[in-house]
């Protein structure tokens, strides 16, 4: 089979490819042809039993979408996205590449017709919602995005429902929980102090806190995320009937219980690297966000997430650290 | 103050021209001057205290928006629409007019810039609701359209969202009831039949029903429509807060209760004029359409519509039969 992955080289693309290239299976099928395509050249797999076929341009352009469907791909992963900071300071930008680019694919698909139709899994985000929230966000609860970024991750979902509905592709779109614990560099998302406060301490190095303990998100790890996608890729799509969208299922915890998690896997003297310095622009962007879902019908569909956050903290040092702390 | 209305020849932008002509003024103001604007050319009403301006053209072609907004309208009601059974039809020509079309006048007044903020109506529908549904759908219910046109109009109350958060015009969606009774001759809708079913038999004709008598439907009149888009174009925003789309209130009744209604507005003689003719094609189609809200949230804000479908009969026999019954 043959696999497209738009957005190949941001961190879930990355751990996707490294995972389909392991497996060199989809599904139980032979993978046979991998393009890897992002606005910066993504990097091959080092070893793959496949084809792979790196590709940068990007796919916002008219035009560029035809390209990368042409040789009629079974699975097509699109996980490009300009984030939400971006998003949100440049209006053009977002709506180009999250909108227009999203609507240039699934046309650029629905263009080839003669019985084509891919599996195209789609990742959405919970910042589709926007508070307030109830204690725990119900798989029919409304979206009224207060980002950009949200709004055009909801128009996306709509889309892909409409062209599924319609025959034009076999879509499924993904809210993902915020992704913890990044790998990498601290970044100045305002979301980065959810992975920093493990990571840094957990490679010797300090990090800040800008939020009180009491601060509930949604999590789910990098692994997980891998794991959904391929769910997605792969699962009896009958069972979504004509509602194509689903709120994955994540862990819901405090600031708190994070650093609890952190002291039982890794010990005082690493919960010790945590510096308390609130930050009150941080502190009102968190407010706005979701704190807790009740994730039953992904559950019921088979997505599986950690149920506790030392499990998080576990898969990071497996997957990042070689099994050590520093 | 000056208005600009789009989608200015349909029947309910008739019905708010000749409103608006008969006030002179708009929330406490007089207006001056309106453009109105079709893809036919609109009548302008026969007495009017301001100025009117009749425009045809197809504003989803590039360009069109900007001229519609140069003169800044204080108010923009956009009303315009390929209707359901059309954009299910014609795919492309759907999107081009109910998203296309939408984007380019969001667009365009958006660049206008320099501090103008009008107030933007936009009717949307329960359309963006797709079975299965609770007994009354809730203001917080999420938006899983079955049609490609509930697709574009959940699409455009998103857009309008964030135009509104971002500050580029003061937006308000309204989700309409059916409109019932729906004035002229009878069309191929689906839900023609609603409004059949009683304006023909008020007039003297046969009509056909099409569908079992226990079939629950949500109505408003077409005089209510007229008020909404009013409340909407004067109302305190500021208690919308960042949820800008309305789902309006409206009149939950079974046939049966609507054929009760007319057989205590106009007797017998006129309910005999009704043929059951049932139609598996329109029951299937019927049956994945809302049948009841809690409109909570709309009657909170100040929006009206019927009471009880009486009411709704004798608006029709006032605004449209000169109160005459045959």
């Amino acid at each position: 089979m043959n696999i497209l992955i738009i957005g190949a080289a941001g961190m879930v693309g990355r751990k996707l490819v490294e995972k389909l290239a392991k497996d060199g299976t989809l599904g139980g099928k032979k993978i046979d042809h991998a393009i890897l395509h992002d606005v910066i050249m993504p990097e091959a797999p080092t070893q793959a039993p496949f084809k792979t076929e790196c590709r940068a341009s990007d796919f916002s352009q008219p035009g560029e979408a035809e390209k990368l469907v042409a040789s009629k791909p079974d699975v097509i992963f699109h996980l490009a996205a300009i984030v939400s900071g971006e998003a949100e300071q440049d209006f053009d930008k977002g709506y180009r590449i999250n909108l227009d680019g999203t609507r240039y694919l699934f046309e650029a698909v629905r263009q080839i017709g003669g019985g084509y139709k891919p599996r195209l899994v789609f990742t959405s985000s919970i910042a589709v919602f926007g508070a307030p929230f109830p204690d725990a966000i119900y798989d029919e609860f409304f979206t009224t995005p207060l980002t950009s970024y949200g709004t055009q991750k909801a128009i996306g979902e709509l889309l892909l429902n409409d062209y599924s509905r319609r025959g034009f592709f076999d879509g499924v779109a993904l809210r993902f929980p915020t992704i913890c614990v990044r790998p990498g560099k601290p970044n100045k998302a305002a979301s980065g102090f959810f992975s920093n406060i493990i990571r840094e301490p957990l490679a010797g190095h300090e990090a800040v806190l800008p939020v009180p303990e009491d601060v509930m998100h949604w999590h789910a790890s990098p692994r997980a995320a891998v794991g959904f996608l391929i769910h997605a890729a792969t699962m009896d799509t009958a069972k979504l009937g004509n509602r194509r969208t689903v709120t994955l299922p994540g862990l819901a915890c405090t600031i708190a219980e994070q650093i609890d998690a952190l002291r039982r896997v890794a010990g005082d003297k690493v919960v010790a690297r945590i510096k308390r310095e609130p930050d009150a622009t941080i502190m009102k962007i968190v407010a706005g966000w979701p704190r807790n879902f009740n994730a039953k019908r992904a559950q019921d569909l088979g997505f599986q997430a950690e149920k506790t956050f030392d499990e998080i903290i576990r898969v990071h040092i497996e997957d990042e650290l070689g099994g050590k702390i520093a």
